[in-house]
């Protein structure tokens, strides 16, 4: 029977002080958030509109409308067989529903955002902005509890009609997940009620019952977002229908095939849905394939369940499914999708650097999905790729000023190829403002502003440190209130220190209490200095358990060098090559500190001969790692000729994490280096 | 002032007798011309149709209906905005133009090849068969002299309205160098008149005189095929227009833009013309872009206008495009076309080995390019380029059997990959029976079976042998006519035998006669053995003179090694890797010789550890390099792990000539190999 050992720690008990973190949540706060909600009233000077928040009041205008004239009022207004409209001379410019049909998300992640930075900067402004836009919204609302805008301004007769290709689902779970966010952070609860209605709607509408629909979603997150909605109301409905959603994908017959017949008859078989992860059950499935960031929600979402139901079946496919990919489909850096056919995953040990999709958002939802197996099992294995994922690809997605994105996240750039070989039109050599389909953004600012809720997690008796993210954390054991005071400067010293502030005994006994300290895979050996308490390492992490009383210090220092690493063998890319890391950062190099041709240098392979230089990059002093190197000398020679061995020129070859990299405008990168 | 160095020799003066190429082509009699035949029929199971002749009936019958009907006859038949028509549901089956609209060509390459064919092998069934489908071809052709199905079929009052993608030009071009082979092979001159009233009716049409229209070929051909049609009728006006078709091609305003206005306006300018190498004027064109095969056949008309105009100007352009290519566009199989994306060249030094397009037809039209340029300069920088092509892709379109063709031929596959990235989907593993859009087969089969056209050019006092086929050539100096019997074994002891069979002195004076024999590039030293002839070497020729006589030999011998090859450092695909080479033949490792991953090979660089082993494929002996090498040794290990030196067992790599790979199955294959 699998068992929750572990629940995160409500962001309200945490006040974030980190020398890392805090700057990038505080570039969330004062410079996305912002520009987001610009972006949403399609406000950004050069960016594609949003069209968001213009679709929320349009819908809300034709509600009131609906109500007042019930029966009377026209259910079809504009034909819904159009994936992305524009306004290019529209005949109905009062009633017309804009962008992508899953723009409703772009508010929805925007006020999740919001939510999680309340909680650690109150701003009444920003409250009362986000309370404003948030009656807008709840106006939109249906009688019937139905909310997407894109079918309630143009045909409602049409919902749930298409659940493979529209949004619907998608829409509620972003709204659900905005709205337990929002109400965590300030306890008004207007949107998470129209999410429970919206989510009563549905599952009035879907499910095993007879005479409801067996559909699920196409683009999953409803999972997660309904079992976020019951642990936050405790309704069983709740983790019921997403179990179901869980458990009905992949069936034969196949829904979608239902849903589209005409497809379904042109195609065949149900291969296609791989892209769906709905090609067979779920139970059955042990590869990850299809759309990254859909199979990464759709395993987070089965994480949740498994662990609230108990499933052992359940947790088993998620085991494989999360071996799957950490052993043969993830980059170094995190990103996972090796193709953009489909914004996919490639097949096994295929992770192309040049042509990498890599989206933000499938990093954001493998930081999911490990946060989601380590309240199952803390395990520091899953820690460390949550940590690789969102050190390395979710900040690679935010310029260091917070005022541009990466899509894709390449380990392996050269502008020219961006830029004349349509097969990398997807790789862009620096980040862009906003994109129409503004996903990742977003998903970085909820991500980021609330990194503290997957730094730690809680049981009665434990406080579990995943990440090392600095701050003050009130922790309520059974036996006494302690507010821990925790520093980090694993780049620095490499230290984690641990303060007990302040200790409050309650409760009867002396149950001691337990913190327990991730020890990182990158750190070569460690020491924990806590006096008289006892320690032990269990999975990856040291439990330190005691009667605390303040003014106890406990340090954790991590042995943290340079690495250099390499990759399988089976991963033909990355064959005769070398990555860098140090830390939790993987590194790369930038044509700007090494030159041009990025392809003719070569590294040593011995990280004893490496040093750390403070590097400025764009106004930000980052630690760079210097290590001795050769560049093949450029000769005169004709395309091909007989082989003569190369010369080469010693180099000092400057790796910069790869977070940091194009912040300095377009120039080669590249991760894996020859050795 | 430009000059003709040499024309080729008319095919009917050869008799080749040759070890190698006389198997190709008698594959190509045997096998090709009467499957393509079939092709053409619409019988070959499990192909897609052609419905080229099924076509040409139907054009047939139309046009006897209007020459009977005259005004009377309905001009509009079909809709002509169609790209590619299938036989489904059609309420016309008796009038409708099905396949690809370019499907004309199927017949027109295929009567080509068979013009070659019966030049060396007389055929009279064929020649009855061909005869037979010439009366059908003709019976199509309009009044006027028009002779496209897809308009006669379609809609007449719609010719020349679509000449950018449409390819009634490009038709016509096949249609004329099919003409002209059937022509000067059998003298019988039916076709050849059809194509001279369908270019005097296009003549009429297009042109830069007053009420013409301005226009040219999207698909180049024409260009060539005119030139073809003005030297064996000797009229002026087909030179011309060719010539026209050339200089008006990327003036601006753009033909392309008038055509198409609704295009121009949404795209802005002429850039989109680079795949059409119309994106500004020849002359001032200086990178090889687009489409290859376009880009090529466009260059060799060039090469032709410049040689018969005498046109430096042009023959610069066509020097700097060669260069471009040869430097920095070809693979070391002479392929060309380094992406799918509209199947042609990338950028500079962009040549990756997996996701090659290196089509087969395109390696045919720098053939052609070849070609044309050692008519203006015999230099061997023009013949070696030519011979990698020919001997490599060209060669690797066919199956050893005949039976199958790869229209896209890699440089690096594995099979896993070409099944499921769709990147790769252009890639495939094994070669294919016929392809809807059937260039490549008819292609290799009308090269194959006029190689010796190829082999052999002449001026008044010089027989040149560019590529080495053996035979008897007939060559008339102004005193003597000569049968030279050759014999090559280039691949055997190296030599080129070649002996004066018949020499009857003619004319006046003592002119001397030479034959000048081509030094390849791959010859790491050479000997002449000619007795008391005078030899000197020119641009890489040796030039042996004299007045010969019955019996007088002369012997070229090639120092010929195993040869490993290296690519330029500015090609980052084959970094760190090399290639191998014996005699003209690029070699490549398989998966069925040296096992799976060949990405864990390495081989020495060191040619001189080389041996040579006989090997079966497919039951043809083909020479096999043996090279020492390493494998690295597979272990257990996670996808990243701290650098650690890899373990190498030694191994003893095959390699085989890269056009004999994919004969044995599906497997993996790869070019440049790990050094």
């Amino acid at each position: 029977m699998v068992k929750t050992v572990g629940t995160p720690i409500d962001l309200r008990k945490i006040r974030v002080e980190d020398l890392f973190w805090k700057n990038e949540m505080e570039l969330v706060r004062k410079e996305v958030i912002p520009y987001q909600w610009n972006a949403l009233n399609d406000r950004v000077e050069g960016a594609e509109p949003s069209f968001a928040v213009r679709n929320f009041k349009i819908a809300a205008d034709i509600t009131a409308k609906r109500k007042a004239l019930g029966a009377g009022y026209k259910e079809k207004i504009w034909p819904t067989d159009v994936f992305s409209l524009k306004p290019e001379d529209p005949e109905h410019p009062e009633a017309r529903f804009y962008g992508f049909l899953f723009q409703d998300s772009d508010f929805s992640k925007w006020i999740e955002a919001v939510g999680y930075s309340l909680t650690q900067h109150p701003d009444p402004e920003l409250e009362k902005t986000a309370d404003g836009i948030i009656d807008v919204v709840c106006a939109a609302q249906q009688p019937n509890g139905y909310l997407d805008t894109y079918y309630i301004i143009n045909d409602m007769s049409k919902i749930f009609t298409n659940l493979k290709d529209h949004h619907e689902l998608y829409c509620f779970g972003h709204l659900t997940e905005g709205a337990v966010a929002y109400y965590k952070a300030t306890g008004k609860d207007k949107l998470l009620k129209a999410a429970e209605r919206f989510a009563d709607f549905i599952d009035s509408k879907l499910g095993p019952e007879e005479g409801k629909l067996k559909g699920y979603p196409g683009h999953e997150i409803a999972e997660m977002a309904l079992v976020r909605l019951y642990e936050v109301t405790g309704k069983d409905r709740y983790l019921k229908l997403s179990s179901y959603f869980i458990d009905e994908r992949g069936k034969k017959p196949y829904y979608f095939d239902a849903e589209h017949p005409d497809e379904a008859k042109r195609h065949g078989d149900g291969e296609r849905y791989h892209y769906y992860q709905a090609h067979r059950p779920v139970r059955e499935q042990d590869e990850a394939v299809g759309h990254a960031v859909r199979a990464a929600y759709l395993y987070s979402g089965m994480a949740d369940v498994a662990r609230l139901t108990g499933d052992e079946s359940l947790k088993a496919a998620c085991e494989r499914l999360w071996d799957n990919i950490v052993n043969k489909k993830m980059y170094i850096t995190g990103g996972i999708g090796g193709t953009s056919h489909g914004e996919a995953f490639s097949f096994e040990y295929d992770l192309p650097n040049d042509l990498a999709y890599s989206e933000t958002c499938a990093a954001i939802g493998l930081v999911f999905f490990a946060g989601r197996m380590l309240r199952m099992d803390v395990d520091s294995r899953y820690a460390d790729v949550m940590e690789r994922a969102l050190y390395n690809t979710v900040l690679s997605g935010m310029a260091l000023d917070g005022k541009s994105f990466f899509y894709v996240n390449p380990l392996e750039v050269v502008p020219e190829a961006c830029h004349k070989d349509e097969r990398k039109a997807h790789v862009k050599p620096v980040r862009q403002k906003w994109f129409g389909c503004a996903c990742c953004p977003p998903n970085i600012a909820r991500t980021v502003s609330s990194v503290a809720s997957y730094a730690y997690s809680e049981n009665e008796d434990t406080l579990f440190m995943h990440l090392y993210v600095g701050g003050h954390v009130e922790k309520s054991y059974e036996t006494a209130d302690i507010l821990w005071n925790i520093r980090q400067d694993i780049m620095g010293d490499g230290t984690v220190k641990i303060l007990c502030e302040k200790a409050e005994a309650k409760g009867k006994g002396e149950k001691p209490q337990t913190i327990a300290v991730r020890i990182p895979s990158w750190a070569e050996g460690y020491t924990v200095s806590c006096g008289s308490f006892r320690h032990e390492n269990k999975k990856g992490y040291e439990y330190i358990t005691g009667l605390f009383k303040e003014g106890d210090e406990i340090t954790v220092t991590f042995d943290r060098k340079v690495q250099i690493l390499r990759a399988s063998s089976k991963v033909s890319e990355d064959h005769g090559k070398v990555a860098v890391s140090y830390g939790p950062f993987v590194y790369c190099l930038e044509e700007k500190d090494n030159g041009k041709d990025l392809h003719l240098l070569r590294v040593t392979a011995d990280p004893s001969k490496a040093r750390l230089k403070e590097l400025d990059i764009a106004g930000n002093t980052v630690t760079a790692v210097i290590l001795p190197g050769k560049r093949e000398k450029a000769k005169e020679e004709s395309l091909y000729s007989l082989y003569s061995e190369s010369e080469y020129e010693d180099a000092e070859l400057t790796f910069i994490p790869y977070y940091t990299w194009a912040n300095r405008g377009e120039n080669e990168m590249r991760v894996w280096v020859n050795r």
